[in-house]
């Protein structure tokens, strides 16, 4: 390709362009979005070759445009870029969510034959272009969730990019994407996020802190995580999350319970079902 | 000293003597237990200089006997070992829950003149002696919970041992330690068996698992620990861990409101709460 924008230059878009750039991606940069001082500092990163603040600019005559902005500014973003699609232009994106993308993309775009859905399984508690590296999607999955429409070139064109920065594409049914990731991150997340919260408001928060060890501070990390960005997937994912996130607190309300009656046996077996788990996965 | 005990030698008690032989104790160092396959391991590693399957034999003529048993063992422990004791032996442990061990203790010794309570907050989610390293508790904190009868003799003495393996020693009360350890570690290793539990039972587990990332194998790794040691924990500090597991569960019905209600400055107000404390204290 000879050029490619990124709308979105953070951790995901900033590395997705390192990563291309690192493994012989010859074409032209284009980053974009709001802030020219944010830009700037990924121009002088080198992770884009140049810049634009207007969407539609910025996309004209590329061949790809990459969405790595958060769930909740996609339709916006689609709106301000489409008049500078042309019918080639291929479109993906890199949201946690497919559903809500799909709805956005589909509520704006009339065509939408060149539209790849996608998401990296990748990310750091970290954020912005200062933390993007170029060896972040290395042996990580992609998960694509190509539309009914969507037109085989387009797909084949965003899975061998993401080849390229060293991922390993796959793809899902959207609504099947949606529940397997409110199960293993998004859930965690809110998890993460309300332990630590409920731990600041105890009176004892500073020794809590205090005596953390490192099972506290693997557990919590994700808790640093950009809260705007988690509230925009807590949205998005709203339904698959709140049926998980219903199975995850009758199962601790058992637990809790067996722990009110003292039954050893019953917590032994919960805890024995999850070391086993754990064990066979990672 | 000339002579100190460790009952129970898997990775608590045999980084405690891997840790106290590379820092300069030139004491013996028995190991007890009750099998002597695992115990003669423990030997060959070079982690204990002899053992001993009669733990009143074992604690015979030391100085100090360190209990490294699971909280649901100490009792049997203390009164298997009992005759073996002088009236100065200094008795100390490693459990993770204070008001268990000294509840155990009083319903056993006539006298706890010689008893330090104590708890290591080090550890990883495996278990056994091949686990054990010498620097496991290298610039980690140990926590003492003293008695008020116990002498500040047998407290100092206590206290330079744990020192000698490279750790912080302080000393709390026993209520608020365990008030303190529940909100820390054994309320997380909680919500991590559980999470991992649910995810277990749902129907796309496979896929679940495939897709996990960084996130979720960070937060989930405490589910791989000891399945029998946590039973034990959430048996011994029943009180506390159910106060602040009430709490949590609160905090997440909260926060599940909120995404029910799509309430979105809600969200983010308790995301950037969590987020604000976690980058606070790591």
């Amino acid at each position: 390709m000879k050029r490619i924008a990124i709308v979105g230059v953070g951790l995901i878009g900033g590395s997705f362009a390192l990563a291309l750039k690192a493994n012989g991606f010859k074409g032209e940069i284009v980053g974009a979005g709001r802030s020219a001082t944010r830009l700037q500092v990924a121009q002088d990163l080198g992770v884009i070759d140049r810049f634009e603040t207007d969407l539609a600019e910025a996309v004209r005559g590329c061949e790809l445009v990459l969405l790595a902005v958060p769930m909740g500014a996609m339709r916006s973003t689609l709106l301000a870029l489409r008049s500078g699609l042309s019918d080639e232009t291929i479109i993906t994106d890199a949201g946690s969510v497919k559903g809500s993308f799909v709805a956005d993309v589909r509520s704006v775009l009339a065509n939408c034959a060149r539209v790849v859905p996608g998401h990296p399984i990748a990310g750091t508690e970290n954020s912005g272009v200062e933390a993007a590296f170029a060896t972040l999607y290395q042996g990580r999955r992609v998960i694509l969730t190509p539309l009914k429409e969507s037109e085989s070139s387009a797909v084949t064109a965003v899975q061998a990019l993401w080849q390229q920065t060293g991922a390993q594409v796959e793809c899902l049914a959207v609504e099947h994407h949606d529940r397997v990731l409110a199960a293993t991150s998004h859930l965690p997340h809110l998890l993460a996020f309300s332990l630590v919260d409920t731990l600041t408001e105890l009176q004892e928060r500073e020794e809590i802190f205090r005596y953390a060890a490192g099972g506290f501070r693997d557990f919590s990390r994700i808790a640093s995580s950009d809260p705007r960005m988690w509230r925009d997937i807590s949205l998005a994912n709203q339904e698959a999350l709140l049926a998980v996130l219903g199975h995850f607190q009758a199962n601790l309300s058992q637990l809790a319970e067996s722990i009110r009656q003292r039954d050893g046996e019953a917590i032994e077996q919960r805890f024995q079902r999850a070391k086993l788990s754990r064990d066979g996965f990672c």
